[in-house]
């Protein structure tokens, strides 16, 4: 028989692993609970036709999709936002605004497998919706900032950009949309000469060709500087200023909240996916070279999805990337140091009533494993030590009698006897 | 453009449903950290020939699969035990057993929709491997009993039975373990005639049959006197002997560890899936026809995924119909009630401060809306009403020029001006 394996890109998460995944979990959860965001949980499968909509060509090729038994084309999500916005267009389309969302799952994509990179992957969303106020965006970069300082992580850095000043430019020269979003992923993979020779191709000026590269190149983290030079470089394009503006309304909030967030602006900023319409941002750490956290506004998008126009913002949280920087970091859990407690029967005929006095401790809360291999007992203690457990409760016959066991300190490496009454709180200690 | 729906069996969880969820996660983590069960998360993925290789018949064909970009078949999961049969069987081969595992997350099977019925449904899987003795059966159930009462649900019985004790007599009786099976699916379904016809139709004498027939009806809840009369029963055939023992001596551990669990023993049970050995149970509450839990004895399972002979004995809960037996209860969850809080602005100058106020209520961990409407401060107030907040901090110039801001209890309806010190210490009150 062939050994069986996981899929290529799929991991299994053994316990160590399982904790700290839970562990940012609920970190994230606790963030969504500070800011007022309601959890909702959309399948994980939908239609294609939702998850394509308006997914870069990218992200489309890479779906898992498939037929179901009736025939249609349906897919695994590679994103949340389609999704949200579905519900946000439909099931919520009445409630009033803004709403603050939060989901939290595993998303699938056919990515070539490498450090920080899978198949299943897992993210955690927060989406405000029906604000287009620059403390909506502030917002979301503070709630990703508190994230991050939950899951113990330093020396985080947020590149934060607006997708309005070079799509500003572009769109007052007249370049069509298509191409617009054609020379933004070009700059969201860095490649800036391509982008630029596309610029090029297209008939743009060489006054704005310039201007263009000069955005490029504008970056840095005196937040303040950068703005008023973007500004200073964009100052005939109206909507590439709205956007500067926007954006240097946004970075005075968030800095005047008094958060400490080490922010470095860069005007030449692009994301992947084609919905962005304002302010984007990335989390980086400095030991990892993938962002872990990315996000920005999206005004258009729910009307995209059949809904009224709404404006939005939103984040998402690479779980799988805090996970791999927390471990790069060395960060340390802060979980409840529970005592964890292994009862062991010493006959046969004491094994229903030390089965009873383990559940009687677990109703006092305390963690119990108890005995099932049948051992002697200097094996079981033996394995009680191999598994780090605290202490044994062994159940005899003489002791029961007296309506006590032995319990022993598996760390002291004492015993003493205990009435049965006493021992949740003895073991407490 | 066509409304966007969810794809046929899928579901969104709102708010309130997605609260439900988390809470029955959050007991189920409760019960796996207190037994000493391990979480483990395994993709949700996996290859078409690992889930088929003990599905029985019924679960392949509901499988969602397909092929992936490599041409590879490869299934969403339609439950966690081959998976977690996989990982036993391969990284944690050398691990020293007892394991004590725990998963929870989200199946996926073409079932016909129904009430307590999803293509998509969740489960929180317990397994306990390595040991076949009574006292592991015994745990199994004992921690699904401490889970149906985490999740405040009354009433439940266990369904009790032990398809060792049917299929010892049908195998002494010479019987091929492919009518086996089938005997054992059709007495899964209920249908007695037709699996007693089986039977006869294999040649067995008519006294055996007498004998299944006697089976087939016996059941109760007076356990012991139903185990006392199955061992009288089939005092002839020593393997349903053995069975019945079995049967007895772990319903012997669960009645006598104090444990109140309301069991009723079928003789004539059985489960779907092939790959139950012994003991074999359901949990039901008088609300629903639907199992919520079900589980028992597998010893040979790890052998068919190439693993060594592993006894093992494991539970599935269904999430959903858990949450389903707690809508029709009517179980009010125990949450902590924190305080939630809107803050907002008066005027535009004060917004950064009134961010950082929020940023500083959030530390003290008290939940903060942040007004993101840009709304005149009556509209404001109207709105945190009706999104039942219990305080409103109103943020304006010339309370802060004083170090403080404007309090307002929105269900007394009293305001008072608090420093900024002070604040988080009397939203707490």
């Amino acid at each position: 028989m062939p050994e069986f394996r996981t899929v290529r890109g799929m991991r299994d998460f053994l316990p160590d692993e399982a904790r700290i995944m839970k562990y940012v979990e609920s970190k994230a959860r606790g963030v969504a609970e500070l800011y007022g965001y309601k959890e909702v949980m959309t399948p994980l499968v939908e239609s294609y036709e939702l998850l394509a909509t308006k997914a870069g060509e990218e992200v489309r090729l890479r779906m898992f999709s498939f037929k179901d038994l009736g025939g249609r084309m349906i897919a695994l999500r590679p994103e949340f936002t389609p999704s949200i916005a579905r519900l946000v267009a439909t099931t919520l389309r009445n409630e009033p605004k803004p709403f603050r969302l939060f989901c939290l799952g595993s998303l699938y994509r056919y990515d070539e497998p490498q450090r920080g990179r899978y198949r299943e992957f897992w993210q955690s969303d927060f989406e405000l919706v029906g604000s287009d106020k620059p403390e909506a965006d502030a917002e979301i970069v503070l709630l990703t900032n508190s994230l991050m300082n939950g899951a113990g992580l330093k020396n985080c850095v947020f590149k934060v950009g607006h997708v309005g000043v070079i799509r500003g430019v572009l769109s007052e020269e007249k370049l069509e949309d298509k191409v617009q979003n054609a020379v933004l992923q070009l700059m969201d993979k860095k490649q800036y000469e391509d982008a630029l020779r596309l610029v090029k191709d297209s008939g743009i000026s060489e006054k704005c060709l310039a201007l263009l590269q000069n955005l490029v190149n504008l970056k840095g983290n005196d937040v303040f500087e950068i703005t008023k030079k973007m500004k200073e470089h964009v100052g005939h394009y109206e909507k590439a200023m709205a956007a500067a503006d926007n954006l240097s309304s946004i970075l005075r909030l968030i800095v005047e909240s008094g958060c400490k967030i080490e922010m470095r602006v860069e005007a030449g900023f692009a994301r992947g996916l084609e919905y962005y319409t304002g302010m984007i941002f990335e989390v980086y750490v400095p030991e990892l070279d993938v962002a872990l956290s990315g996000g920005g506004r999206y005004d258009k998008l729910v009307e995209l999805f059949g809904g009224e126009s709404t404006p939005a913002v939103g984040v998402a949280n690479g779980i799988d990337r805090i996970m791999l920087a927390m471990q790069e970091q060395k960060v340390k859990l802060d979980e409840a140091g529970e005592k964890r407690v292994v009862v062991i029967s010493v006959g046969e005929e004491t094994k229903a009533e030390a089965l009873r006095i383990s559940c009687m401790l677990r109703n006092s809360n305390i963690t119990v494993e108890f005995e099932v291999m049948g051992r002697k007992m200097a094996k079981a203690l033996e394995d009680a030590d191999r598994r780090k457990m605290d202490c044994a409760v062994i159940v005899g016959k003489r002791e029961l009698e007296q309506g006590a066991v032995v319990l022993k300190d598996l760390k002291k490496r004492e015993q003493t006897t205990v009435g049965i009454a006493e021992l949740a709180k003895t073991i407490r200690g």
